[in-house]
């Protein structure tokens, strides 16, 4: 099935920034160069944790650019076309598509207050308008709606989804669409945006997982599928505790909190190692400085990670 | 004060549809003559109910101009520029203001996670960056965020921000801020967006209204902010109390929710009265039908609109 | 009508505590006669600032025997038989009528998930099986329910309801059910409990208020609600002014959230004006200390109460 | 560790009523009979599923007492001991004691607004004032606060807590509080409550669960516990598929919600299959009719279960 492909580890790629906020390309490459050459199964650009919402729409286009260049076939390419409603996303997806993506991700609608009679129909005039596999992109925290399930389900059986990527932080529902899916002869490529349980949700049934740490330690989150793969689930489960170590990067900081906190901490870490040039956010957001860093290099030190 | 011209009743204009999605130029036009003959003391373009998020970049730029053109500067044009982040505010307010407007209003960032530290950097980011009066746009149920009045009250005492448009739904946080702007020597135009509580607004301080009602019915506002003026009480009191009649548009339907049932009253409303050639709204929202029209018919019928 | 007795200003009391916890009799018959001497016209025990949920079953028999012996019938005695369902609740309402309770007040049941059948089960069942007056308390930042105004409007005009004490902080849905009301013959007594906004909702033709700040300064709110009664609104206006200054007690500590911040800061203020002998607060919480004090003591000198 | 026991399949015990609701002591009996002959290692009382918050104080005791002379040592039995606050839930622990629990189950406080410096002060009181191991419940869609996981492990490693019963939803906390846990020296049994992502659980580190389910379906749970001790994680898995399909009695109802949909879908199911008389919920709650019933009944069918 053609969805099959977009299976295994698909890391959400952090994008570096310049000091005065332009796209720092040779950072781009060197960290998808690193990811790939660890063995990633694809990229997913313009995810949440890839400025998607800070960039202006030229900025878009070129993160795309660059990203569908830099990559040259070698894994899929999933691109983010997240913005407040259908219309706005629509033309996202066809400069996407223009670029040489290979599948999209799409959220629902958010802002203006909708029931989900409006979220299915704005997953199928996406089907309907653009080419590629749509994936939902089913992530509350940002968009405040719930994806059902069995809407999810039920929009995979029919084509009109080619896959799910759940932030939800709902296991509980993430397992449900996963059984369900199966029944209904695996349509969909369901995968795991939350990289600190990524072996129940293997053990559970997922696709593939999405997992932003494969920024900061790409390698492990290969071995780990590769273990599930074969099911060596001791491996999965033991691979799964080392990165949780070294996802304490998020929660050894404070007075930074939610983008800031969360990219910041891997912007930070990235830095640290090497592979981004400078750790700078997207305005209004500030990169961690002082003893913020200082934690971060120490969880990196301790995982053997410097 | 510059900013004071900004009071008075400033209605969130709604937006026409064609059937096939394009902006209804004449009903536009039609709708705006009608409140400004009213007598309303501004207008407030691309506000939540005006459509600005299900818009994109062509058509908001559309909007505006058409806006400048037919208001003809008879009153202050007031353009949101709500987005999701701050460079995209920046763009949306620059097209603004070359294309005319009196003032932005800009809510702060949503779908990223982010903490005051950011929301107040945000604010003066667009201060820095654009030319014109900007307005603070407090409506948590789209944003997922209250802005705090102590943090408006200090904005608006350096100048960063010109006033605050309210659809908080907080009206203790609302009476807090107008009491502090007044002790801080009034340098903000404070308005509320709740249009069947202006009454208590009025009394408690506020400097005008933002109803979208007024779309429907715009006498009423305005003879509503009269009587504030000359410290007629009882007749602000039941002048909302008839407006309250009206706005039941919004609750006599079933099987609608969000913007489907609040501005799909709006147009539904309009499109009866023959304001708007047609009821059409934005994808993937549906119009109201059936039932729900002769409902939203009885209630304006009830109240000697039709 | 019966319920008309319930209008104009009644205080939820404040509940003083000795250093070991137990009640302070003598600090609560100085608070009691103090709001009665300021000419309140009800008052309300075992409401959310009242302790009730942080009071054993003896505790609040205990509260509710001495408030009954301490008023002597001077003003109606409202109590609260808060608990997490309907059983519960009406052993709680059977001991407070037995003890000599003017009405009861009942929010609906917290804690279990329920829809809105279950809501109205639950006040017809406490209708049903108890004897005085009951008043629904909406305060869903305590329940996590909010109660719809037209549930209540139509439990009051089937008498299940006698009255509304509405902390919901939705000034819409209480504007909306004080009209319905009125239409309905005016058969409830609608009460805010908002202290910061009274102004607003008088206008709008609330019944009375439930000020949680008239245990500090029930003076103002008496001299606020006769000028309501004579239509003197720009004294009602001024009077919410000045008790506004004195709710900063509230914000101008630190470190401190919640009923911790919130009672804990009338409890300090009662304490340092020689109301209440002690500031103690009921476990898990503690009283202010320090800075905060210090920060409360301030807003009284300013504001003449010291 | 003494706290050791209390890993395993420990479900929470659905209480059945009388048709006048009065505790049905021959269902009850023979309920817990067959759990225990299903091979489960534990029992617990009065949950959020177990009518504790519906239940009056000496219906609490009933249960309880009934609890103890049926279970009869056979297995260790836990009694929840939720209510609003600290000194009510202090007095259901004394009473559970003397009854014979062997462990009390205890919420954060609801109800008040509180922080976290009272949720952890709560907790040191219970361990100080009762004698038996504590466990934290954590149930934010009843109480409304998330305890977080860095707190629980502090409390747990120093004896403060004996365990925790995570309700919450959070898998990731959930991941991290195990993980920490078992740095700490693993002093705290951690059960999951989610019956649907146990397979997930177990190979994350859990020490056990506390599935709702089981008093309908306990033998697949004892099969996957005792798989998971093996290292059979297949199995697990496959057992957790199965179950899943009988959870689907939650889901196939229309018109229920909450309580009313979850509750009263193991008590339709447990009265179908001959376990309790009657499936008549606690005042203000509904049993299940009709349509629903028979949608339950299909649901068993389908599982083998009637």
């Amino acid at each position: 099935m053609a969805t099959q492909k977009f299976t295994g580890v698909i890391p959400p790629v952090v994008v570096p920034d310049t000091e005065d906020h332009q796209l720092d390309v040779a950072s781009f490459e060197r960290s998808i160069n690193r990811m790939i050459d660890a063995g990633v199964d694809g990229l997913f650009f313009l995810g949440s944790s890839g400025e998607v919402v800070f960039s202006t729409d030229e900025r878009r286009r070129q993160i795309v650019a660059e990203a569908v260049r830099i990559v040259d076939h070698r894994v899929p390419v999933l691109v983010g076309i997240i913005d407040t409603e259908t219309e706005r996303m629509i033309e996202h997806g066809k400069v996407a598509q223009e670029l040489g993506a290979d599948a999209l991700v799409a959220t629902c609608p958010f802002y203006a207050l909708q029931g989900m009679t409006e979220v299915e129909e704005h997953f199928r005039i996406l089907h309907e308008e653009l080419d590629l596999p749509i994936f939902a992109y089913d992530i509350p925290v940002c968009v405040h709606t719930k994806l059902p399930w069995k809407l999810l389900a039920k929009l995979g059986a029919e084509g009109v989804l080619a896959g799910v990527k759940d932030s939800s932080g709902d296991d509980i529902s993430f397992r449900y669409l996963v059984q369900e899916n199966e029944k209904n002869g695996h349509p969909m490529s369901i995968l795991t945006g939350h990289e600190v349980v990524v072996d129940g949700a293997y053990l559970g049934g997922a696709d593939g997982s999405v997992p932003g740490l494969a920024n900061v330690e790409p390698e492990g989150y290969v071995r780990q599928w590769k273990a599930a793969q074969a099911g060596d689930w001791a491996t999965v489960k033991a691979e799964q505790d080392r990165l949780n170590e070294i996802s304490h990067i998020w929660d050894v900081t404070s007075g930074v909190q939610g983008y800031a906190g969360g990219v910041g901490a891997f912007k930070t870490a990235m830095n640290l190692m090497g592979i981004f040039d400078s750790p700078t956010m997207p305005r209004p957001v500030k990169a961690m400085t002082g003893e913020n860093v200082e934690a971060i290099r120490k969880v990196l030190q301790d995982n053997g990670l410097l």
